[in-house]
Parts: C-alpha cells; sequence; structure tokens
C-alpha cells in the first residue's frame, strides 16, 4: 500500500512506529515533517538518538542516570545526605527536583515488584538499598514509589527491611486529592487514603 | 531543574520536544525508553533519522516523494494516466493508495491557497498542473484537496482554469457522513454536503 514511498521514508516511518505511544499515523506525520526539514533541523535529532548513551552511567550510590560517578546530587554536599528519597525510576526523579521541594538523595528502583511480569527483588536496586542504609548515617527514607497495586507492595516490601534498621525513620509519600482535582468523582481509594491521611490546620 | 540530568539525555529530550505533537513530557518517556533499549535498537532510529532525505527526489511530473523520476506511480503502464487526483500533501496519496480504489495517477500541491499565512498560487504546484492537463491526454482530473475552508477555495482556483481545458471532466471528492459516524451529532455544512451530494439506490 505505502510501496510507492521512498524506502528510507518507510523505514523512518517503521522506526518511529516502534516507539511507546507512537502509532502508525503519528510515525507517518512525524517523517513527512522531517521530510520537510532543512537538513540543519534533521541532523541534531538523528545525532541526539545515536548519541543518547554516550558518556552516561549509572550512579553507584543511587542508581540514577550520571555522567560522572557518584552523579551530581549524590556528591552535591549542599544536599542533606541523611536522607533517601526511593523512587521507581529516573523520571521520578525529574519530577521531585521540578518541584525545588526536597534537598534530599535519592534511590532508583528502575522499577517496580510484579511477580506476573517476573520482577522479583533481584531484579530492582533493592539489595543496594540495603546496603546503602546499613552503612549507616542515614536519618530518614521515604518511600516515594507511585501509588497503586506494585508500588504499594514494592513499598511495603522495602519497609520489611528498612524497619529493622535501627533508628531509621520510615515515610511514605501522602496520597490523596490532587491539587485542582474534584472530590465528586475521586475514586473510593484515594478519597480513604485522603481522609486516613488528614492533617490539623 | 533537569540540570542534573546528562547532557546527551537532555539534547534528546529537547530535540523531540520539537517534533509536532510531542510535548516535553511525551519528549522525556520517549527518550528515557530509548535509554533503556539496547544500542541495536537506538542506531537504527538515528540512522533513518539522518538518511530519511538521501536518494530522494521530487517526481517531476506529479510532485510524490520519489527514488526514481518520474516516480513508481506516474511510470507505471498498468495504471491509468488519463485521470488525476490532485491533493494537498504526500501523505494524502498514502490515504488513497491505502484504499486500493484508485488506479489513476496523483498531482501533489505541497499545501492549500492561505492568503493569511502568504501562501498564493505561486508557493503550491498549481502552474505544474496546469501544464500537465495542458498537454492533452488528462480526460478527468479529481479534486481532492480537503473538505475544509482552504481546501475549498483551492479547489475553486484550480477549477477556474480546468474548467477552459477542451473534454476535460472535473470532479471533486464527496463530502458527506463518515462511514461509523453518527447523524446527530453531524455538523450543519457536512449535513448540508450529504443532503446535496445525495445518490440514487
Amino acid at each position: 500500500m505505502t510501496n510507492f514511498l521512498p524506502k528510507s521514508v518507510r523505514s523512518l516511518i517503521e522506526e518511529f512506529s516502534k516507539l511507546p505511544g507512537i502509532g502508525p499515523k503519528s510515525a507517518e506525520r512525524l517523517t513527512m515533517y522531517l521530510l520537510h526539514s532543512p537538513h540543519s533541523k534533521i541532523e541534531p535529532l538523528g545525532r541526539a538518538v545515536m548519541d543518547v548513551k554516550k558518556g552516561i552511567e549509572f550512579c553507584r550510590d543511587c542508581w540514577n542516570i550520571a555522567e560522572e560517578n557518584p552523579c551530581a546530587i549524590c556528591s552535591d554536599r549542599g544536599r542533606d545526605h541523611s536522607i533517601i528519597c526511593v523512587v521507581e525510576e529516573i523520571l521520578d526523579v525529574v519530577a521531585i527536583e521540578r518541584t525545588g521541594e526536597y534537598k534530599g538523595l535519592y534511590h532508583v528502583l528502575h522499577g517496580h515488584l510484579s511477580p506476573v511480569d517476573g520482577i522479583g527483588p533481584e531484579e530492582l536496586k533493592i539489595r543496594a538499598l540495603e546496603e546503602r542504609v546499613s552503612k549507616g548515617g542515614v536519618q530518614e527514607v521515604i518511600l516515594a514509589t507511585n501509588p497503586g497495586l506494585e508500588g504499594e507492595t514494592t513499598a511495603l516490601y522495602l519497609l520489611k527491611f528498612l524497619n529493622n534498621v535501627k533508628g531509621l525513620k520510615v515515610t511514605r509519600i501522602a496520597r490523596g486529592l490532587p491539587i485542582g482535582g474534584d472530590l465528586e468523582y475521586a475514586d473510593e481509594q484515594t478519597l480513604t487514603k485522603a481522609l486516613q491521611g488528614r492533617a490539623e490546620y
């Protein structure tokens, strides 16, 4: 059907379609956009794709991506090294950093426990967290895994061994109504959590 | 805020964000996806982006993109060279070819008339169409520009000179209710066109 399109065009459509959230129609549109762009716009994208992993490693402390080791956050003396915020993904670090509210360190698990998908504790950076905490110097661990079945399960799993660390405070990010949300349309679980987590004025 | 991300990661996010329909969040997600992919998956995408224009030219007859000149469609002796379907974009050719219903040739205008955007007849492949039709041998021109203000204006503009070509039939693709559409929710213009264009059983 699209056989009449030049091979280079067909293969870019195909490559774009492989990306998550990009269907065949979007892939076609992106390809046409690039086809109508000057080489000076196309080349930086191609280069950025090819080079995305260049010089990148995982921080040996927090397992975030980094250019140096330990990463910029872990080696920042201005941050509070006694607090560790545990998240599932690198983008969760990005989201929390955007708030500008958090000055502690992170620990990226690279996923959540999911027995159906064959993801157990060994597949995540859980042992690394154990080692990190048991070295001492950490006063609080904030469990910031996603508020869903897998995230809660993962948080509970971590809680088991974190509770055994003497003098360590373990907290969970608050779950409740999102800002701008509508109580009327909130699901029962969110509303339950919002009530349970109510705080005094 | 995302300063802690490696430079290569930030620049891919930036490049992805420049693409139409890809917001900053999608750009981040696409970048993370590639970051977690093996090099064997990243490289073909980068290469396909860089090479998309390689060996591509516009067909000197129909102005579709092509690897040879004239293009595969124009040089196909199995197709009906007496019918030309005029479309705005290359992707319109893709859409019509997908139906498998059309066996004539095409003419790609590369846009529509839009005085507000400074796009007049000279910016489109209109003169090329005039020359093509005046050479003779064409019996029907199907105007398949989009059914919207600009598309209709463009079609009417083309009609002016096409009507002066002796023995040429000029048609417009049907406008009406889309299949699966709901009469109740159709806008007035579409419904008007659907009534005007009614055909006998």
